[in-house]
C-alpha cells in the first residue's frame, strides 16, 4: 500500500532513528562512490533511482546545494529538471510557489525547494503530491546541510553525547545553524553559542531548545572559574543552572573545557540589509591556538566570505571540505529513503514531524485574529497569500506558558489573548486553554492583545463561561 | 529513406488525424506514468528516446513549458541540454536566433524554442536541420499548450463537435488562445469569445476563422432572446449570420445555452506595456453560479495572476491542474512522433502545414515592396534581419479578397497594391492576381499603397498587360 | 595505478601527439554520431562515459561552448550538472572560484570552467582534484575551440605544414585566437596577421611565437614585391627576416600568395569597454573575390556580430558551421581521453604543459616583490586573492633575455630587477640568473624596477656575491 508522502521541511521532520538510518545508507553510497572506475578517477555510480526525476526549484542563488542534489540524483541513475533562477521562471509572471509546486509535482518524483521566505518549504509541501525537501528557506532551516554536518561529526567522534560544539558567527540569520542546534540538542551534544554582536540565536529557537529539547543554559566558565558572559553553554539533558542568553554577548570564548568542534558561519548579509559589525568574529590560527581547540574539528557550511581564514585550509583540524564532500552521499541516502528506492522502508512508517506533530493545530483566517509576527514569513508574501491561512500549533510544553507556533516558519508568539467566538469573551490568562474541551478549542480565536480583541467586539472575561 | 524534417511552429502544422494520433500515443504514455513503481510513488519511465538529446532554447522565462518538455524527454530515457535564460546565452553577445539554432542543431535531435517575437519559431525552423517545436513565440502561437488543452477536453467530452467553449480574458496577446481557437474551429467546436475590454481576438485571427475554417459568427443570445453584444459565438460549419466582432465588447456573458468549458487566461502584461483595465474579467464562484456553467470544465493554461480565484481549486469543475498534468505525456507523444521513436510513423508522411502550405509563397526583399505590419514580428528584429526576407503567402480563400500572410507571424495584410517588375504597372484590383500565370506571379511585387508604388516608379494600369 | 590529474588550461597543455590522438578519437565519435537511428534522424550515442558526471561552471554567458560540452557528455551516456550563470551561483554570496571548484570536485568527475578573468582556469586547476577544462578565461585562451578549428583544418588539408592561415579581426581580446596561433605555430602553419586597428596580437603572445615556437616574422608582400605594412606573416620554422609587428597595421591584405584559410573573429566588446573602431574589418564576397582566397576555407568561432557577412553562408568556402558541428565529437574525445574512458591511455603518460612545464617556477608573495602586470589577471580578483600568490615561470629561451611569465594568465614581464633575500643586493642584469644555483634561485625576489627594490631596502650589486 502506498503511504502518504513524507516531506522534509525541518530537521525535526526526521526522528533520531531515521537520521542514523540515513547515515548508514549514506555510508554505503560513499563507499561505492569512493571505489573509482580505473584507470582514471570516475566515481562509481549506481542505478537505484533509475527512471526517477528530481526537480530543483531554486528562488535564491545556490551552487553547492543545488549541484549536490543534482549530482546525488544522477549518481543513482536518476534524472534532473532544474529551475536554477527565479528570474528565468514563472515567478517573473507573478506565479505563486503553491501553484508552481502543484504543477511541477506532475513532472517529477521529488522536489527540492529553496526560497528567500521563512516557511516556504512547508507551504510547498502543503500543495505538493510528491516529497518536498527544504533546500533552505529564508532564515528558517536548512535540514540537509545539517545532515551533512552531523554525518561529519559522527564519523569523527564516537558519540554525540556530551560532544562540545562551539558555534560562531551569525546565529540569528543562518538557517543552517537553526537546523543544527535542534539536531545537536536532540542527540545530546553540548552547544557553546558564540554569536557575533547583535546576531544572537533568535529567542524562539533558544526557548525551544530550553523548553522542548530539555536543554539547560549556563554561561560558559572563564579561566578563573567565574561565569563568563562571553559565551553560553547549552547542555542537553544536564541539570545545570537555567540562564537566558545575555545581552551584548562578546565573541571570544574563554572556557577551559575541551571543544570538539568549532562551527563557523558567514554573515547572512542577504537577511540583514547588508550591514555588518566590524566585530564579526574571524576564526584563524591565532583563535584556534588555545589549548581547548587542539583537537577541535573546524567546520563551516560554506561559502565563506572572510570569517574563516584560508590559512586554516592545510590545518589538520580543517573539516569543512570533508563536510562538502559528504553532500552527495547524504543526499543520495535522503532521496533514496524518501522515494523508497531499492525497497528501502526507512521513511515509510514515521508519520512526520517532531514534537509539533502532536500539537493542536489552530487555523486562523488571515483577515481575523492573530498573524505570524515574523515579517519574512511566507504568510506575508503577497503572491502566496491566496494560498495560506494563519496557521499555528498550540505549544504547551511548559505549564502556564502556552505558545502559538506558526506552522510555516515556526516562529513563536508568546504573548496573546484568547477569545471564544460563541461567548465573545476573551482573556489574557492563556492557561485556561488547557481546561478547554476539543469542541471549545475549535471556537477559540487568538488576538495580539486586549486592544485587538476589543476592536473585534470581544469583552474581557472567561471565554469558557458564557454567563460571566 | 529519411524524410524531410517536420517542424511544429503552429497548431496548424498538424492535421486533425495527426492530433488524434498524438492523443492516442499520449494516453499510452500516461498509463505508463500512472503505473507507479512501488512501494513509493515513482512514475514509471520508458526508454523510447534512449540516446536522443532535446535542446530547450528559451529566450523568455518559463517554468512549466520548459520543465515539462525536459521531464517528457527524460521520462522516455532521453537527455536534455538547456538554455533557460537568454541572459546566460550568446544573445548577450548579439547572436541571432538563426545562427544559434544552426549551431545547436549539431548538439541535439530536436529543439524547443521560446522567444518574445511573433514568428520566431518559423524562422528557427528555416535554419534548423532537426525538428523545431514552438514553445511559445510572442503573441503568435503556443501549439503544445493547445495539445494539452484539447487532450483534456477530449477526455472529458464525447466529441469536440458542437462543444461550447467560452474563452475569457486577454484574447489579443495570448498565444495560447490563438492556437486554441484554430484547433477548436477545425474540430468543429463552438467558441464563445468573452474578451477583456480592448483585448479582443486580433482581426487576422478572427478573419481566418471565418474565411478559412468555415466559422460563422453570431452575437451570443441574451436572456430576452435579443442579440447581445456581450459575447460572440463562433460556430464552426454552421450556417449562421455573418458578423464581425463588435467594438467595445463587454466581458459578461448572458447567453442561455449550456457552456461545456470556460477557458480563462491571464493578462499578458509583457505584451501590452503592463497596463491593465480594472474591468479585466475574474472567474470565481459567483461568475460560475449561473446554471449554464453547472457542468463546465474550468480551464486555464497557468500561471494565473488573479483572474481565476483560488477558491475554485476545490470545485469539481476545476480542470486546470489536470491540464497541467497532461503536459508531460502530451509532449512525450509529440517528441516521439517527431523523432519517429519506436518506429512510429505518425508524422512521417504529412508534408506539414495547414491551408497555407498550398498557398503561393511570395518572397519580397526587405528593402523593397511591402513588409509585415506586425511590429513584434521576428522580421523586424534587428539581430535577425540579415537572416529573414519579407515572405508572404498569398491567401485567396475568399474570391475577390486576396490577403498576404506573413509566413513567420501569420499576420495578414488585407490592403495592398500589386505591381509587375516587367511592365512596371500596378493596380489595387488584386483580384487580377488570380488571372496571372505562375510565370507572371514571379514578376509581382507588392506595395503598401499607391504612393509606395508610385515612389518606386510604377504606373497605374493592368500589371499583366504591358501595352496598357 | 591512478595517475595525477591532467588539466587543460591552455592548448599548450597538450602535446602535438596528444592533439592528433584526440583527432583520431573524435573521428570515431563523429562516425558514430553520423550513423543515424532510422527511420528518423537521431544521432547514435554511445555509453563510454556511463556513470560519469561533468560539471559546467560558467561565470560568463555561453551557448555553444556549454551546450556542446553537455551534449558531448550526454552523447557518451554521461550526466551533467550545470551552473550556467554566476548570478544564480554562490558567486552572488561572494564565494571564490577556488572554494567553488574544491567543493564541486566532489560532485563531478570533470569540470569545465568559463570565467571573465585571464588565468582563471589555471587557478581552478590548482584547487581541483578532478580534471579542469578551460572553457574560455578572459582574453587568455580557449583551447577546446582551437581543437575544433584544427580538426576542421586537418580534414580540409593534407598537412598543417606551410598551410597559410590568415587571421582577421580582434587579435588582442580574442582568447580563441591566442590558443589558435600557438597551435598553428607548433604544427608548422604560416600565420598571416590581419588585426583590426588597435587590436593587434598582444606583444607577449607575439614574442612567445617568435622566441619559443621558432616563428619568423615578415611583412606580407604587396603586389609590387615590396614589403607591405598591411599584414604580417608569421612563418613557423622558416629562416625569414625577423620583424616586429608594425604600429598602425592596416586591415587589408594585398599579398600575392595563396591563402588556405581566413579565420575571422568578432570584436570582443566585453573585453574592451565596448568601443569599436569603424575600421573593423568585414569579410564578405568582395573581400574574398581576390584570387588568393579562391580556395580558402572561411572560418569563424561564432557568434558573429556583423564582421562576417551572411551572404557567405551559401558560399562553398564557408566552413564555420562545419567548425561548430565538430564541437561535440571533439569534446567527446577530450573528455574521454581525460577520464581514460574505455581504457584510453592517450593522456596518461604526459606530465602536462608545453615548454613552461620545464621552466623554473618562482613563487612570490603578493605583498612583496613583483606582480602580474595584466590588470585582468585572476591574481588581481579580490575574491580570489586569499587563494593566489604571485607565481611566475622564469623563461630563458633567448639568452640574455629572461622573462617572468605569470603562471595563471601567461602574460610576460620583460623588464624587472632581481634581488637576493640573503645578500640584500639587486641587479637589473637578469642574465646573472642563469649563473645561479638552484639554492640561490630560491633566495631570489623580483621587483618591478630599481625604485621598488630600493624601497624594500635592497642595494644595487651582484645578488650572488654577498661581499660586493
Amino acid at each position: 500500500m502506498v503511504k502518504p508522502t513524507r516531506h522534509i521541511a525541518s530537521i525535526n521532520d526526521l526522528s533520531k532513528t531515521e537520521i542514523t538510518g540515513i547515515f548508514d545508507l549514506a555510508q554505503t553510497y560513499l563507499d561505492t562512490l569512493h571505489d573509482p572506475i580505473l584507470p582514471y578517477r570516475v566515481a562509481r555510480s549506481c542505478d537505484a533511482a533509475s527512471g526517477a526525476v528530481l526537480a530543483t526549484l531554486f528562488y535564491e542563488p545556490s551552487t553547492r546545494t543545488r549541484l549536490s542534489f543534482e549530482s546525488a540524483m544522477l549518481r543513482m541513475g536518476g534524472r534532473v529538471i532544474s529551475s536554477a533562477d527565479s528570474g528565468a521562471s514563472s515567478a517573473a509572471k507573478g506565479e505563486s510557489l503553491a501553484d508552481t509546486v502543484r504543477v511541477v509535482s506532475n513532472y517529477a518524483d521529488v522536489i527540492v525547494v529553496r526560497h528567500p521566505r521563512d516557511g516556504a518549504a512547508r507551504l510547498a509541501a502543503d500543495y505538493c503530491s510528491v516529497p518536498v525537501i527544504n533546500g533552505g528557506d529564508g532564515s528558517h532551516e536548512h535540514p540537509t546541510q545539517t545532515l551533512c554536518d552531523l554525518f561529519t561529526l559522527n564519523k569523527r567522534n564516537s558519540s554525540f553525547k556530551n560532544l562540545n560544539v562551539a558555534i560562531s558567527g551569525d546565529l540569528r540569520g543562518s538557517r543552517t545553524i537553526h537546523s543544527l542546534v535542534y539536531a545537536l540538542a536532540r542527540f545530546g551534544a553540548n552547544i557553546i553559542l558564540m554569536p557575533a554582536k547583535g546576531l544572537e540565536l533568535p529567542s524562539h529557537v533558544f526557548n525551544r531548545l530550553r523548553d522542548e529539547m530539555h536543554c539547560r543554559m549556563t554561561p560558559a566558565q572563564s579561566e578563573n572559574g567565574h561565569a563568563s558572559i562571553d559565551a553560553l553553554y547549552v547542555t542537553a539533558n544536564a541539570p545545570h543552572q537555567l540562564s537566558l542568553i545575555p545581552e551584548g554577548v562578546d565573541i571570544h570564548v574563554r572556557m577551559t573545557s575541551r571543544v570538539d568542534a568549532v562551527y563557523v558561519t558567514r554573515f547572512q548579509k542577504e537577511r540583514s540589509g547588508g550591514k555588518i559589525e566590524n566585530t564579526y568574529p574571524t576564526v584563524n590560527a591565532e583563535f584556534l591556538s588555545d589549548a581547548k581547540y587542539s583537537n577541535a574539528s573546524v567546520m563551516h557550511p560554506l561559502p565563506r566570505v572572510g570569517e574563516l581564514d584560508q590559512s586554516m585550509d592545510t590545518d589538520k583540524r580543517a573539516t569543512y571540505f570533508e563536510q562538502a564532500a559528504y553532500g552527495v552521499p547524504i543526499r543520495m541516502a535522503l532521496i533514496s529513503a524518501l522515494l523508497g528506492l531499492q525497497n528501502n522502508h526507512l521513511l515509510k512508517s514515521y508519520d512526520g514531524g517532531f514534537p509539533s506533530s502532536k500539537a493542536l493545530s489552530i487555523d486562523q483566517h488571515l483577515d481575523a485574529g492573530i498573524q505570524c509576527q515574523n515579517a519574512n514569513c511566507i504568510v506575508h508574501d503577497t503572491l502566496e497569500q491566496p494560498y495560506v491561512r494563519s496557521k499555528f500549533s498550540l505549544i504547551s510544553s511548559v505549564p502556564e506558558r502556552s505558545k502559538l507556533r506558526c506552522v510555516y516558519c515556526e516562529t513563536d508568539i508568546e504573548h496573546f489573548v484568547v477569545g471564544n467566538v460563541e461567548t465573545r469573551k476573551f482573556t489574557a490568562n492563556v492557561a485556561q486553554i488547557n481546561a478547554a474541551t476539543s469542541r471549545q478549542l475549535k471556537q477559540f480565536v487568538f488576538f495580539k492583545d486586549d486592544q485587538a480583541a476589543l476592536a473585534r467586539d470581544y469583552r474581557s472575561g472567561d471565554p469558557l463561561n458564557a454567563g460571566r
